[in-house]
């Protein structure tokens, strides 16, 4: 019986370190970011550490970081800031344990605006002038929206949500600015206020929809062909819901082509050790 | 009977031009920054403009900006953060069209951590590198807990909330630091779910309360000695509540003895074309 638990646990951890997204299913943040550290794991983080913040990642000199902090306070909704480190300081104290170098799974380096490499590790590339900011994302409400039962058809496909430019201009600061770019997910028309008033509950990601209903009056002419993500099925009697996206501030930074600048690689996020519930994003 | 009309129109006007602030009762929050901004009015702002954001006023310089909006930003309950000026700028756009120098009542201004004046109007004082920090403030969320029949000890009896030094640290951010400043209303026991529920929706005011219940626990030893503030009366069987205070920002800049500061007068409001419900702090 024994030898029988022995092997059965020897596939368990054969089957885990071939599929490593299934071994850390269950893993904490702080577990997940050790994975992440030790190169183990470089894959996407949806779906990991449930109920965890995780975080869109801006990297910028110091330079420019109080006009972006400025540029964030002032377009709250596509950019929630979750945390910035102090200057030369590659940690996020307020989120967790967390060495920004190497706590990310995959990071884009940009370069006067252009992605010049993309990587899992950073150290090299650290200034004594960097400053972290750390900016919400849509999987807190997203996951909201799915407990409450409104179905995500993003998620039910393991598709990646449309994301489009509109034409809503963000509030300048110095060299930031351009327009808001938007997600959209279709919602069944009696749901669509039981989605405002549940997204509301999130100001740290993205909060209520920037708009419902009429892509074209805001700049969207084609529905079916964003410019970031899946295009989405037929949205039917659905109604297209448009949200405030974490693109808008990575889209300001490339606009604005900066020397150096680091982000995420979309869909490997920061995963902090705060609570989704939280009221405010400190540890 | 007209000439009766004419005379009771002019005991109304001379009545107001008498008292400036029941003249104001009814004005706009533009109309009250006109009336503020040509010296007409230089009183309190509580009870004006009904159910527009006001909010806390900190100057600084630049080269302590990105440390004090880094502090805001870890410190988002006592120091929530409604707006910022570019560099040099003394206009606030995102919050209606205001001129900093001359729309706020009355200014404080500190030297070295000292109080060296109060003043109507800081034309004369404004310098290149200052930058404008606006903070919300608790009569946006006192107004909800009012609407909900939550009785507030110092709005019956016009006294000032009391505010306590409690032993809460801030995280710190460059020269900014120091512990986090509370304010204390009784709240009768039933009610206390509901005062935490309706604060919380104001994450631009506090938001929901640090403490409720224990002042020792807090590190106040006499609730009856306010360091700020009129002393309550005795809270019987109401429990006391206590939210973060604005005074929380204020302290940390004094304590960072800075060359020069200002801010808002106490009970001096900036007053913004911003709706006290709105989602977001931008108009």
């Amino acid at each position: 019986m024994l030898s029988l638990i022995f092997r059965y646990k020897a596939f368990l951890v054969n089957r885990a370190e071939n599929n490593p997204y299934e071994q850390l299913q269950q893993a904490s943040s702080a577990e997940l970011r050790q994975a992440i550290r030790s190169g183990a794991y470089q894959g996407q983080t949806a779906g990991l550490a449930s109920g965890m913040l995780q975080a869109n990642l801006a990297i910028l000199p110091e330079a420019y970081a109080l006009d972006f902090m400025r540029f964030c306070q002032r377009n709250p909704k596509p950019c929630p800031l979750v945390g910035v480190s102090d200057t030369g300081v590659p940690l996020m104290s307020t989120l967790g344990e967390i060495d920004i170098r190497t706590d990310v799974p995959a990071y884009n380096v940009y370069r006067n605006g252009a992605l010049d490499a993309s990587v899992n590790d950073i150290s090299d590339l650290w200034q004594d002038d960097f400053v972290v900011f750390a900016l919400g994302c849509s999987f807190t409400f997203e996951h909201a929206l799915h407990r409450a039962g409104i179905p995500l058809w993003h998620f039910q496909e393991k598709k990646t949500v449309p994301m489009y430019r509109s034409n809503i201009a963000t509030r300048d600061s110095g060299v930031f600015g351009g327009e808001t770019v938007v997600t959209m997910r279709a919602v069944a028309a009696e749901k669509v206020d039981e989605a405002i008033r549940i997204s509301r509950q999130y100001p740290l990601a993205h909060g209520a929809p920037l708009h419902v209903g009429e892509p074209h009056s805001i700049g969207i002419s084609d529905l079916y062909a964003p410019e970031w993500g899946d295009a989405p099925p037929p949205v039917d009697d659905n109604i297209p819901v448009f949200w405030a996206c974490g693109v808008t501030p990575q889209n300001a930074i490339l606009r604005a082509k900066l020397p150096l600048s680091i982000t995420h690689k979309p869909g490997h996020m920061l995963v902090t050790d705060v609570d989704e519930q939280a009221e405010v994003p400190v540890v």
